[in-house]
């Protein structure tokens, strides 16, 4: 592992590693915002999933995320969105290869060699930031859209793992939107029970842990008819009384700009968890 | 003048405008932050100027200002760093042409036909602004590196234009700096008293008006020593008596999360002059 750059923020470090990844097979990076507290005992850990196009750098440099950690003693893990290298299969579509991993493990040529990030986020990712940093098991999962979704299902699916989860304008039901169909044909081919494994809404019926979900989506999101559907969330949480908070953000779009202005919101949230 | 992004933020309205600068000759970009004060009446701006390389977009994506904005009830402006567009002279070097202004008004050739960012930032930019939006005639400056040189001299040069200047890590004294000088070689030839017109330790002895100057500086910034030098401030300040309150940060480097870390000190340093 090493670092490839180190900023002063807020009292801590904003820092980048990159390192070989054994489930992806190639180098990756990832952002680890150590907050001040972090210099005197262990402090939780809040990974962060970013959406389609984006990097390691994305969340760090554009979500105003570090004061808010400072201020709550969290350290932030921002992973890249998929395995990258001129090795790793790519597409010349934003929505699918390089950037666009959706958080699945492909079982599909030629995706399956590299396309991990499933177990890249649940596994080897916190056993090498717990390993590395001055970090507790206290664990909280939060991510924007493609990331969005990755932390709802990533929770759903790994009860005890996480004291909290959130999202930003998440795709709900991948299965159900014209961005999940796509990614999980090729991803995962034509077996729905495997695409039932990523879909948050499908997920929620037979969820083992009533972690409650505190949602935020823009109204003024240009995706929202077709791609997020926050309906379906509401719809499949309301028939098993699992606890969601949704907030509706009238003029707010898919931007940064809408992440940053609630941010502090969902940092509140997870500090009352992982804080206690 | 065309608006060509809006994103809500933080309960106002983060927008991209661009527009024919007759200052500069071409087309030119800046951002507006409108907090939401500015729905029910002027509200006071503060003008901000980026350093080598940036464009309007680097202050509004990276800063998290628009949340210390929203709170205080200030517009923001953030314009481009010098004139754009394949008809407007151009150096390979990043320090030099398009993306380096330098917030002076060329007189030599072939920079002298559009490179005026002086003219554009004092005159032109406010002229248009207050036209335009709801703001009032209350202006504060501030600005990151070459525009914390372009924020000292232009407050500077035109007592009783601005309430209040700030400055995160300025060129001080650019004819004693190797960005400076190249610069001014280029732009304004041989003519020292020209030079001087844009150096704020020149211009800080005949200052007309005793500004506070409130100026932020990472203690790990790769250009403190051979291009930035606080210290000739400091004593400049220091022979005049005039008000200077200089924070060398301890770790922090020359990037936006130095200034994020400490923006929210120079929006109350703004405020505290714009609202009274």
């Amino acid at each position: 592992m090493e670092r490839i750059e180190r900023h002063a923020s807020f009292g801590g470090w904003q820092d980048v590693y990159q390192h070989e990844s054994s489930s992806l097979g190639c180098t990756m990076k990832f952002g680890v915002y150590l907050p001040p507290q972090a210099s005197s005992g262990p402090v939780p850990v809040l990974y962060w999933l970013s959406g389609l196009t984006c990097t390691e750098q994305n969340f760090i440099t554009k979500s105003a995320v570090q004061q808010l950690a400072a201020e709550h003693g969290i350290a932030i893990v921002a992973p890249d969105t998929s395995p990258r290298g001129e090795s790793v299969a790519d597409d010349p579509a934003y929505d699918l290869g390089q950037g666009a991993g959706f958080y699945v493990n492909a079982t599909e040529a030629p995706w399956s060699d590299h396309y991990r990030m499933y177990d890249y986020v649940v596994s080897e990712l916190p056993a090498l930031v717990e390993k590395n940093f001055p970090v507790s098991q206290a664990r909280s999962i939060s991510g924007h859209s493609m990331g969005g979704h990755g932390a709802l299902v990533i929770a759903l699916r790994n009860p005890g793992r996480y004291r909290s989860v959130s999202a930003f304008s998440p795709i709900v039901a991948p299965t159900q939107a014209p961005w999940g169909q796509k990614a999980f044909s090729a991803y995962l081919g034509g077996d729905q029970e495997q695409w039932r494994q990523y879909d948050a809404v499908e997920l929620i019926a037979d969820a083992k842990e009533r972690l409650p979900l505190l949602v935020d989506q823009g109204l003024s999101d240009d995706f929202l008819q077709n791609q997020l559907r926050p309906e379906l969330l509401q719809d499949a949480c309301a028939k098993v009384n699992h606890p969601l908070s949704l907030n509706l953000r009238d003029g707010y779009d898919h931007s940064y700009y809408f992440i940053s202005s609630f941010i502090a919101d969902h940092l509140k949230h997870h500090a009352s968890a992982l804080n206690t």
